[in-house]
């Protein structure tokens, strides 16, 4: 059996509730954040904190808890759970409303799952289908996925594996990943705004730079299609290769080979820290 | 001891909860509605499950439920509850997802609170602050409110009471309300792409369109500081003069002599429906 902490308690995940006058459930209203655990250590988790923190600030959400009180929960979770190789996600919504709209102190809840199945996605790369849409407050990680869970249809009719946010032909992010491209002169460049900044991206544009000439600017629609590869990246996949969008192939149509070379730095820099 | 439906279950409202991996949580992810009883009776009750259908649908959770099996367990909760005037809502969320991204079984959540106090401001009216944003899938009524709670701040900035969205100049709808004009030719205007639908929007058009030209069209910021009258419309609101946006008075910067006039026509209708 799971366990859940709600507000500092520890509490079996079929008990882990919230009342239904949380403004995540009648206004849609909180944050989170999530993290790898590997052999029982959280990865990049300063990364994940300084975000946390970020992102409930942009909400105007105030943190009742220290750094310190965060990670001494995520331990005990841990210590309960037994789960080595798990993904942590700390959520803290806008509280207990009384009139159903106003903030409230707000609710912290600690959840702890087995990482997803590899599907062997990386090998063969995915595809992505691009649709005009922007993130609202993109600086914040919320847990408004309106469009993201609402566009799962049209992902599978588009025989996609994920959607590509983009507007005014300038993409952004997908729901869950940043996105890079990598040019025909082998520079590496991925969007710089109207995105959340993911802990991964910044560890691939460090790796990346130190290879390569790398950049954070607008890209097209255009840029994107003609890109020589195309790769996405989060604390779930990693890097993982994009091979196809809106039905056209990328490059070659299999996974790049500056994409592989930092997938495999990103590898080993994850093996040090974890 | 007021008591909630979830799923069924009639509870007292503390005990109301959903687990912490149902998707409105996760994800944001739902519909709800909400309508007023008085004298124990509920006002304008089909239009309003009109529109909890329909927002579903958009949303593509299925409903569990006919018709008659709803209005059965708003009389189980009024009966519990004997609050004679009142609002009673019913959410709709994507339910207990395992994966916490895909939709599950949608949970259904019931409840009953007393009516908001009437603060005055019908005599008065209330000043608008405009913000350009569009609300995502505006033809349901789903449970993201994210820049709405988000912009209480800048509206208390602004020494305003709520908040009027538009967007490339043109005006939409307030995050809880519809917003009508009535031009220096007596026309009144609202509105028709963009928005919510409302209930009560839907009532002042058919009343209005007996006494004056009405039209459904889009109305720019400039058209609506030139107005002779403004007013919002909601179902806790009914019709709320409105005298300052954007800190400029509209017409004489008193409520309208037309707005009081639709306002009294919308009270009789309501008084003979309830």
């Amino acid at each position: 059996m799971m366990y859940t902490i709600v507000n500092n308690e520890l509490l079996p995940a079929e008990q882990a509730t919230l009342r239904v006058n949380d403004l995540s459930i009648q206004r849609g209203y909180g944050i989170f954040d999530f993290f790898k655990t590997l052999h029982g250590r959280p990865v990049f988790l300063e990364d994940h904190l300084d975000r946390f923190y970020q992102s409930a600030a942009i909400l105007q959400l105030p943190v009742h808890y220290t750094r310190d009180a965060l990670k001494g929960l995520f331990r005990q979770l841990m210590e309960r759970n037994h789960l080595p190789d798990s993904g942590i996600r700390i959520t803290l919504t806008g509280g207990y409303s009384t009139d159903g709209y106003t903030l409230a102190t707000p609710n912290l809840v600690i959840t702890q799952q087995p990482l997803p199945a590899n599907q062997g996605l990386h090998a063969t790369g995915i595809h992505l289908a691009t649709y005009a849409h922007q993130r609202q407050l993109p600086a914040a990680k919320s847990i408004d996925y309106l469009m993201a869970v609402w566009l799962q249809s049209f992902v599978q009719q588009q025989q996609a594996h994920d959607v590509l946010y983009h507007q005014h032909n300038v993409i952004s992010e997908c729901p869950r990943s940043n996105v890079f491209i990598v040019t025909a002169d082998d520079k590496v460049i991925t969007p710089g705004h109207h995105i959340l900044k993911g802990v991964i991206r910044k560890q691939v544009l460090a790796l990346a730079a130190s290879r390569f000439t790398t950049e954070e600017k607008s890209i097209t629609l255009q840029d994107l299609y003609q890109a020589k590869e195309v790769f996405i990246t989060s604390t779930t996949k990693n890097i993982l290769p994009v091979v196809k969008v809106d039905g056209q192939p990328i490059g070659t149509g299999v996974p790049g080979t500056i994409t592989s070379l930092l997938a495999e730095d990103l590898r080993k820099v994850i093996a040090t820290t974890s």
